[in-house]
Formats: structure tokens, sequence, C-alpha cells
């Protein structure tokens, strides 16, 4: 648990409430949580369900790993404890997103179970999808879009998930996608259709 | 500035553009940043603004002070440091919101000029818009709803604005609001024409 510094303060009920956003916007909101290793396709995937929703409407966002760290946690970096105060930030920040009626996508290697859970924790039941892109290392590695596999495998990158820092597989997550033998699209249209039988695109 | 800790990290474009959001919402994105002494009744106009837009069918949400250090903002405390950091994060997610197509209202004190021009650089010309909820400090220390200013003068609360810290008025913010003489639903309706004069309430 993050310590509360503040005190004096209490929580305010907003004047609009969620649900009259969700009913302005004809669906609910909630978090698409991308988890998985450098490479496995999170973010292809993630702005291919962003993509699809909003051609039907659906108000939208997505946070992105590469983003946020550009803006709301340039001040971190990628020890155990930046890691986590950086998921722990993106969580607060999909909860807004998601109270504010949107369904909000968020592509981060998000390789530990208690920083996720925790994120989890934030949530009412339903509004935290946890979605794990399960791609193989060899696949991965394979792929490198970046060159950074290369980089930590020549040890110019320490502490890189899936080479010398552990990523731990969801437990219960709400989704499971096989990135080694299924295409973008195919993965993006798994995710809508849980949406849709969720009920989570109607208001 | 904000040091860059992340290295291997490049800005990514969104596959659905910050354009196209605006148009699914038929209206701009923006930031509403009300700024002003504790108890000038910035929360309170800003909730109202928030109503009359959403009223009229304009996606928004309200970040607001307390809220906001309840969650993504609850290991901060309010020391000056602390205080620009609070605001540093509050500016980035404004932006997130801004970006998805949302107008965002904010109610912080802020108290420092410097941290508010900060926020205003992380956006576009005419995006940010501070809005001085101006009160004298015998009218918000006489408001007083939660008994800020009294455990201040008392001396229970250290480094509260306006008692013994400082609050820095804007030099050139877009709106300043005379809440000494007008109540919140003129000034609320100050604002909604100030966005439509400048034509943020169309895509």
């Amino acid at each position: 648990m993050t310590e509360q510094k503040a005190t004096n303060v209490t929580w305010h009920d907003h004047a609009v409430t969620s649900e009259e956003r969700s009913k302005l916007n004809g669906h609910k909101g909630a978090v698409l949580w991308f988890t998985g290793l450098s490479g496995c396709g999170k973010s292809t995937v993630a702005n291919a369900v962003d993509r699809l929703l909003h051609d039907r409407g659906v108000h939208t966002y997505v946070l992105d790993g590469d983003n946020v760290r550009m803006g709301l946690n340039k001040n971190l970096g990628f020890s155990p404890e930046d890691r986590t105060e950086n998921i722990r930030r993106i969580g607060e920040v999909g909860k807004l997103f998601a109270d504010s009626g949107t369904i909000v996508t968020t592509a981060f290697i998000s390789p530990y179970r208690e920083d996720r859970d925790a994120v989890r924790a934030l949530f009412s039941d339903g509004e935290f999808i946890e979605i794990y892109v399960n791609a193989s290392l060899e696949t991965c590695e394979s792929r490198d879009p970046k060159g950074l596999y290369k980089k930590a495998r020549a040890g110019e990158i320490k502490g890189f998930t899936g080479i010398d820092a552990p990523y731990e597989e969801p437990a219960s997550g709400e989704l499971e996608l096989d990135s080694d033998s299924h295409g973008i699209e195919e993965l993006a249209n798994q995710v809508i259709a849980y949406l849709e039988t969720k009920g989570f695109l109607a208001a």
C-alpha cells in the first residue's frame, strides 16, 4: 500500500456522476489492461482494439508505456520501486478515465503480479479487464522491433523483463491472447467479442 | 524541468488521432485550469461548469484536488517540492484527457506561477485555459468550509496558502472571475461564454 501523506482531504462526489457520463457516451467505462513481454504485441493489439472501438463510436483512449514515460512518469526509471510506482500511477489514471466513461486501453509490460493486482483493487468488479498477450520469449526476441533484446543480451540494458528480470504470468486474468499463433486482427476481435458479451458496449 | 530518467523510449503516435476523437465528441479537448485560494469557490465553479457542459452533451471530466490526492498523488504531501510534483502530474493527466477529446476541469490551489506555467507549456496554444477565481483572503476565510483557515491560524496546519505560504496571482491567465461579488451561476456562465467565443464547443 502506498502511504496516504496528505491529511485534511476528503473524497468529493462529482456533480456529474459516472453513470451520467456513461449514458452520454452510450457505453460503460473500463480499463483494458494489456500485459506481456516486450515485443509480444500488446501495444499493437491495444491500438487495433482502440481503432475498432472508435470506429463503432465508442469513446476510447490509449495509455501507452512509452508515451506515459515521456510525460506523467518521466521522473521514473526501471528499478523495481520505480516500476511499481509507474504501474500504480497508470492504474490511477486508468481509473480516472474509466470513471469519465471512457474505455481506456493500457499497454505496459507490467511484469509483477502484485502490481497488477494492486491496480485491479482500485476498480469495481468487472471494470478492470486484464488481458495477457502471451508470446514466447523466443517469438518476442525474434521480433525485437526496438532492438532491446539484443541490447539486453549484450548487457547494455540491465533488468530487462524476460532476460534478467522476471515476468509473472497472470494467474486469473480475464483474457489470454495467443500471440504466437494468431494475427493482430484476430486477437483484437477476441477482445471486442469479450466486451460485447459482458455488456460493456451498452450504457 | 523534470529529468527524463527512462531511456530507450520514443513517442508513439496513436492509431486513432486526437482530431478523430474530437470529431466523435463534436467538440475540442481542453483543460480549464481553475486556480485560487482555498475557499475561493474554484471547485464549486468547476463543477458548475462541468454540469452545464455535460447537459449540453459535451464530454467532460473533473480533476479535483482532494480526489486526486486520494489516488494518483496520495504519496505527495504539501512541501514546496511535493506541491510542484502534484501540479506537474495533474498537468500531465490533464494533457492526456485533452488529447482524448475531453474538456477537463481542474480545481487546485496551484499557488506557484512557475508550476502553472510549466503545465501551460505542455499544451498547444489555446488548449490550456487558466481561470483565476479571485476572492479576497477575507472572503475565503469567512467561508472556511472545511475549517482549514481556523486550523492554519491556530498553527495546526503549516504552510497554508494565504496564511504562511504564498499565492502568486496569474499574470496573464485567460480568465479572471470575481468571486467576491458574483454568484456561482454567473461565474460558470462566464466560462461557458469564453468557450463558445473561442470555438471550443465545435469539433
